[in-house]
């Protein structure tokens, strides 16, 4: 990351071949920039644009006057020699100015909307380096946005989430509305515990001036106030995370007794959505599957088996299999409803009974006649579901509605509660939440009003960390990092 | 293809994750559209909206209440029963009117950067949808810019070249100042060619009129200096068909005499603009790879030899090889500077002096001493260029001057004169000069006016076919097939 005050640009659209692509520029020397490659197709100077007009003109190429001879490297002339109206024009397209601090990143933006052509976008991408700027980082116009105080860590962190989202219910956790309620929520929290130490505070230092008085039991009850607040807002993070990090989901089950078409049923019920994690070091046969406002990591783990496995291939992969169930959060245990219950489903729920994970057994085959004996899953699983073929968005709502209910909570509404949606959020309030405590706790012993401010101030800070007003560099960093070029 | 009036709406940047997306909307009920769906964030209401200007607001959903139980299905409003401020919020995003005819389309377009999540982009355009879009098919857009008369048919072929081009002169010949020189031009010969007929259909419409005389040697003169204007501009086919459909290359050569060196010096000089032509029903080994002006359309030929294959696999890789000899336009031979001429290089090159193709002779390790004797190339090929390892830039300049030199025009200039780019626009320009060259023969033969007159405007026929002012549905289709959805 170079100095925060220069010019940076970058291809803001997806890579790759489209009908229009947008190119943004961001920083002090943006339109002195802009002004020197674009001319406007109605003649107007370029100061004379209105901030936020599209504005139709040509982006022209300094180091190329308009009568070159080819691309013949030999004989182009030097940069910046030819006026914008000699050079040759790259592409015509639209320009938009929104003057600081009324854009995204807070400071002079200036988009180009160009023909989406791979090269071309890159042509007038580099038109603008060549021009004085400099190719963005991954996030540096969020980065720069939140420099500015456009933008909290935690709305940052929810646009990344938008960006990912693969769910209607990450949009909802991540859209405009809900990431300003969860900051509106934090700086009231922040709000209170600053007054509460500037009546602490002022009372220390001005001890002469008639204030009043602020005893140790409005204190305490200011502080339990708050503390309930954090800990609810806490509390949120269990469905945040359920819609955000996700849930990771194995399906084990003896063959043949419908652990694929689950699986199908789960991934495939709308295709589009689920989206394969690439790029993570996570297992590649993992998927992000959307069961209601639940976001299932599923792996597919169909060698799970009772142990019987005879050569060395199996032996492996029962044995990742075995891995996965040991650090999954939620199990499908697949039962066949037409069968009789065996050594090997006993053998099953035995090492299933072992776990700690949240269990949903599914009675596959439920429109045939019962054989299968289901006393045997009463202690072990929390949800046992009939699943039939014939009817298969009434085992989707069931799935959904079990799975909603054991990881999420159904009084939180995304988009209209704040909700914390990452370890590191969750991490922070907690953190406060803790010194908050310990402070309740000196207070409760005895100690002065001066000595529990100490602790009310950690609390204080560790709200900073998570709206990024007190945040060390290297958490930026790694959020922004996170973000692709262009945002 | 639907009917054209009604509003069409696609994503138009390219798919995938970005910082940002932009949609599109066109039609004339863009804004009873956009303003079910969209709320400004000043609260202002949709009809205030300026025509061009940036305006920050929100998409809602019009089958999701804001105050909705997850995404549970069930639980769905009757579309279209809350107020958009009720509804839920999808994204923040800037709105941009375009009101009719000053639009790409020419159409009353709506614009809508959002945020550029997958997901998130995919809501936004089904909210469009749901309250009353159609998703637009192929090209949709640029088809209806044409039907509006916003964009001839050669302006929309350019910027779909300008859209898949591969090289800086594949911008030049289809960026905006281009495309219009080019529509002038045509434009200019088709008035000519209507000024004629009126001329001549005055006469013998109104023979009492006094309207003076049109002698058959005023026609005949206006015929020729029309059908000179035609055969110029049917000549820079040649150079456009070099620039944009590209020349058909293959390198051939013994083993290791320096052909892969030649092949990763073509293609890897600078990787970005080297695309693979996927997709296509060609050689899945042709690359397409700018050689100055030239884009050469170079296949991978290693296995060229003296044809003294003998196991099967290398027969088959033989004929392969033949066969792309003999369809190429353009053959690189190399040979190598170190060693004696032999038998297999005079095999190679008697068999090359039996093809048309344009020859390319390139002596290899030229700074080694020299033992190849270079007098038994001189005939067949129409250059021979030195090369060596030690100066790679100056190879390529020997290389694209040839090039350019055999398959282009030096005084026809990209982005400035006008170039026919198409087999489509050179056939109707040829049919054209075909029908006037008939006339001026008949005229000279001493046919009446009257009777040439047919051939003139068979000849404006042709010319229309090329514009687009008369040209058949099925052509049409064709041209906008070609290009993405969302342009």
């Amino acid at each position: 990351m170079a100095g925060y005050f220069d010019t940076v640009a970058a291809i803001s659209t997806p890579p790759g071949k489209g009908g229009v692509a947008l190119i943004r520029m961001s920083g002090s020397e943006a339109n002195k920039i802009a002004e020197r490659v674009f001319i406007t197709a109605s003649g107007k100077p370029y100061s004379e644009i209105k901030p936020r007009v599209q504005t139709y003109g040509f982006i022209t190429d300094l180091a190329e006057p308009k009568a070159s001879e080819g691309n013949s490297q030999a004989e182009k002339t030097p940069e910046g020699t030819a006026s914008p109206e000699e050079r040759e024009r790259i592409d015509d397209v639209l320009l938009t100015r929104f003057p600081a601090p009324n854009s995204y990143t807070g400071e002079d933006v200036v988009e180009i909307c160009c023909h989406g052509g791979i090269l071309v976008t890159r042509c007038v991408l580099e038109a603008l380096i060549r021009a004085g700027a400099r190719a963005a980082e991954a996030g540096e116009f969020t980065r720069r946005a939140f420099i500015s105080g456009k933008l909290s860590l935690t709305e940052a962190e929810a646009i990344g989430t938008l960006l990912d989202a693969g769910s209607r219910e990450q949009i909802r956790i991540s859209a405009e509305p809900a990431r300003r309620r969860l900051e509106e929520r934090i700086a009231k929290i922040r709000g209170e515990l600053v007054g509460i130490m500037s009546s602490v505070y002022a009372r220390i230092d001005y001890p002469d001036e008639d204030l009043g008085d602020y005893s140790d039991g409005e204190l305490l009850s200011a502080l339990l106030s708050v503390a309930d607040d954090l800990k609810s807002l806490a509390a949120t993070y269990r469905t945040g995370r359920a819609i955000t990090e996700g849930i990771r989901a194995v399906i084990v089950g003896k063959p043949n007794v419908g652990k694929s078409s689950l699986y199908n049923l789960l991934v495939g019920e709308d295709a589009a959505i689920v989206t394969s994690v690439a790029g993570t070091t996570r297992d590649v046969l993992e998927r992000s599957v959307p069961l209601g406002r639940v976001m299932l990591r599923l792996c597919d783990t169909a060698g799970i088996r009772g142990g019987k496995g005879i050569d060395a291939v199996e032996e492996i992969g029962i044995r990742k299999s075995r891995e996965l169930m040991a650090k999954c959060e939620l199990l499908f245990a697949v039962f066949d409803n037409s069968e009789d219950f065996d050594g090997a489903d006993a053998e099953l729920i035995s090492e299933i009974s072992r776990l700690e994970c949240a269990k949903i057994a599914l009675i596959n085959k439920s429109d045939l006649k019962a054989k299968f004996d289901r006393s045997n899953l009463a202690d072990i699983f929390e949800r046992v579901i009939e699943v039939s073929a014939l009817d298969e968005a009434e085992t989707v709502r069931s799935l959904v509605a079990a799975a909603e209910d054991m990881f999420t909570d159904g009084s939180i509404k995304a988009g209209l509660d704040p909700i914390l949606s990452s370890a590191r959020q969750h991490g922070a309030i907690c953190a406060a939440a803790d010194a908050l405590s310990e402070a309740i706790a000196a207070l409760r012993a005895g100690f002065m009003q001066d000595a529990v401010s100490g602790l009310v101030e950690a609390a204080i800070g560790y709200i900073g960390e998570l709206d990024g007003r007190e945040v060390g560099e290297e958490i930026v960093s790694d959020i922004f990092s996170k973000f692709c070029v262009g945002k």
